[in-house]
């Protein structure tokens, strides 16, 4: 059997800063004789993925993208609307994972509540939307946005957006979330240092996606 | 930080062959860097776990299990009926996954509808509780036992075994299921072959928890 | 009260066979005193929606046609797939409404379970994710696709389409459907006919999204 | 084809001040042409429908209607009570709708979530019992009762009863509903006003079930 | 404290027949110094609840019976459609409990999935609703009617209709049934000759009821 | 037929004051005629059933002794965590109940929505997940704890329970619920006199499940 190919992490926007948050956040996956974890910037995309308008042009650019990288083992769509996935499935054959689904079932095998902590209170009925979707809005404990404003690339980094998250996160363990997923590809590094102050576990999405498409695509033997 | 002690894998039954099956499907897991997984045998348990007796008995014995080692990095409960998950939870802080989560949860993450492959008939009215409590029954296509009796160490060798597989698998597309997960911890070597020949992914749960253990555990930075 | 402008009647794809008979289908709700119903077609769209990459890109297209008529009383997304309602939602004040949603909503009015019948199988999975986003897929008696293909163009005329229709419907009566939603846009010309031949209220969901339409925007005086 | 029978909106209590009210926010549907909307008030109902003995009452009486009145085109149970609508059906072929059933249903038409407006506290559990057998409970935000008494004639009229319509509407906003529906049909004299300054759609369900039953019975050409 | 009233087994038609057979399978409940349990016949009711007309004419006459017998300590409306149940309650505050209720909660009290034999194919419709509205209907295995016509008195004795409900209670265990309800007040005959032959728990709805009912008012102490 | 054996209610812990409660509040149910009803300490059980690791003891030992008693006309696990029901139904054909399966059951028998009062904030995401299991969840008004720390001993007798069981009553009828269930076996002693105060049905588990054993073996005649 061939080794498979690069996990392909896809950042929809434009922004750098962003997608090298993600890629340090993944360190801890790049494994010697693990696939490659390649993250790829659309450089052609919005500054951030924040309107229904951004969601559906994302959307194409991931499926073009996917269409064009056969040589992928798999391929993450990484941000938390996952632009793109339904249609890159119907394009390639390459395993196609969106990191609200993974970030969410991650939080799922962990606890029997979760919670999910929004980077702003916009996102929150779109989110709702595809719980839905999912079918698994039953186990929904609550999802609480930032109080403050904070930019994607900011949430991730910084004690003012810690101590947002941290506020945020506590109210989801009042509500009765045994598990917290971030809402946001740009939160992932606070995720350590919530999870250990919070005492709960703490769901990073890419990371989550990046597990679940290594558990696609391990080969079975060494 | 240190380094994640193993994940160990738990098989709660006596019958080593069953958890040499499972470890030689975990080979592809085992990375120089990542953590060790270590898979157990029970000794004191039942030669397979097949009645609500063995359940009960390995939930137990998996608890004591799971509470006495507090170096490991992540404990799988790596039989379908998952015993002991909720106890062990109970009883220490370390990540525990069980492979029924795990595999519906990543097959969940690759389609819209998910089909299970059943040993035998009896264990599904176990599994639809299950997943009634995990509140994802509105995305089952549908679940299908092989249609002879197969041993559970039988089950992931053999061309017999695999016809069955196969047989059961291409019911379960036939009620739209886009992804097929192996309802016993006994399949794995089955499943790459699955996989190609019946064109949708086929989700084994025990690399699918050991999968979202790495996600649980791995470090940010390597 | 200024009176309210057109309704917009979106065909998202260029076939004009299909946008006349969308046309055709709603002269009876083309009403002196009420508000003109205009049927566009997008010379720009693919000759039918028959993929996801055809949804997306619709998406896009009817998005943009929404924003620039404001002038309009209310705008129809009037393929099943209702492609760029969310977006388009987003983009502007007048009222949107998709085919999908109408035609499922305004059987449920009518009976207690609904059957839906799809142009083609490979249609089924995505009602079936939208119905759940809906959450009334607990309505759901079945959904049947013709048992032959048929183009959407040819799906609304002539004795092949009707009789294939009437098979599928059928089916659906023997599910217990009390009420019967033609999916796909094309169907309509044979709505009349089936609802007489076949006992059950019969929806065509663009005129159902249409008197939702008047629903929404009509004066409450004269 | 023959031009539909008028369409019946039956106010089963005796208030011909509430049955004024709904006729006249159903004058913009009058259109020339269309069927007729004739508006019965049920002599000797109750002055309002506030019981569970009212609502079964009621049913009786509107069944015998809908079975004597053969010629309608089609006939709408016009209290959110919507009594007798099985009943009604059972009787008669001719299109029968609650308006409960149509102001949800148009709700969702529109919007993700949507709320309700009750006059009394004492509705609410009726409610949610319909909402659960409808089968759409999972998308209501919320249901808020009037804050002081009114008197259903009176809910349609006059500046107290809008500022309370406007506070419980505004309520609802903030429990997420992206749509509210009047919870009575006698609220409908305020329905533009409170559309106009939420910046929300807002259901009147007469209306709704009115656009319904053109949609059921308009002939597809002019 | 006073002992508690008589429990009242309302049969809401006319049949006398009907009512002997309920009263017989009720004499097993008749121990000493528990309630009496009195089984009336609605003499002015129709021979048998057929149509929705009888279900909503009964409802008007339990309520009316229910608000006169203040002396009772519980009121059971003995019909599978159980009218009047709700209106019952408005009107006393004597517990008031419905057979279908009653006969499907005590299945699920014994197993995990149940069935329910219909006298005719016609009542399934009606308690679908009903299951929906009781928010139950997701662990219906299945509803299946006597295969050839028999009357409600005929239904609880003679080998015809016993082989007739032993061969729907089988297509009910093929289904997943672990726990049969008889979906009709006048089965009650065949319970126990059905259960030891079946194998498995079978539900006489009016027993049901009964025993929830003297769960509801018998003393503490003796 | 031969005379049903006894119903054993099986008290899981030792302390013989809970047992003792237990068959005080039962005296009502010991008729003339009808079956015993034994209590049963489990004098090897823990003094309560407070962790999981007490419920999966508690399981086996429940287990076991079901299958011992074969004599018995029906078992009950009288705690609410009810252990071992599963497993005793796979051990015996005597008829096996748990007690919070009975008490939330025969409230939905006598209301709409349902609240449950916990002995304390802890047993709360377990009885959730039982709700979800039993596919009930969506009629349950809400939960609530005690406010102060009772122990199970205590939690049925005396004023200063008696007052944390109204006050939490109180919550759960202003949250909507319609009936109150005791969430632990320990609190029959208040049952009554807060069924008078409250004006609402309150259930006491034990008593519900007796009563449905009663139903379940009660001889058909006398």
């Amino acid at each position: 059997m061939t080794a498979p190919g690069p996990i392909l992490v896809v950042n929809p926007n434009s922004d750098r800063t962003v997608t090298e948050a993600l890629s340090r956040a993944l360190d801890g996956f790049r494994l010697p004789g693990a696939p490659a974890i390649e993250c790829v910037t659309f450089e052609d995309g919005p500054t951030g993925i924040l309107t229904e308008q951004h969601v559906q042009e994302a959307a194409l650019a991931f499926g073009a993208y996917a269409a064009a990288r056969a040589d992928a083992g798999a391929i993450i769509s990484a941000c938390y609307s996952q632009p793109g996935v339904d249609l890159a499935r119907s394009l390639t054959s390459v395993p196609v994972i969106g990191i609200q689904d993974a970030g969410v079932l991650a939080a799922l095998a962990r606890a029997d509540l979760f919670g999910v902590i929004a980077v702003a209170p916009g996102s929150i009925p779109r989110h709702l939307r595809h719980l839905r979707r999912l079918g698994v809005d039953g186990r929904l404990a609550g999802e609480v946005a930032l109080a403050e404003p904070v930019s994607v690339a900011e949430s991730g980094r910084g004690e003012r957006s810690f101590a947002l998250l941290m506020q945020a996160a506590t109210a989801l363990a009042g509500k009765g979330a045994g598990a917290v997923v971030l809402g946001c590809a740009g939160m992932s590094g606070h995720r350590r240092r919530l999870e250990a102050e919070l005492g709960l576990p703490v769901i990073d999405p890419t990371q989550a996606a990046v597990s679940m498409a290594l558990g696609a695509i391990l080969p079975d033997a060494a």
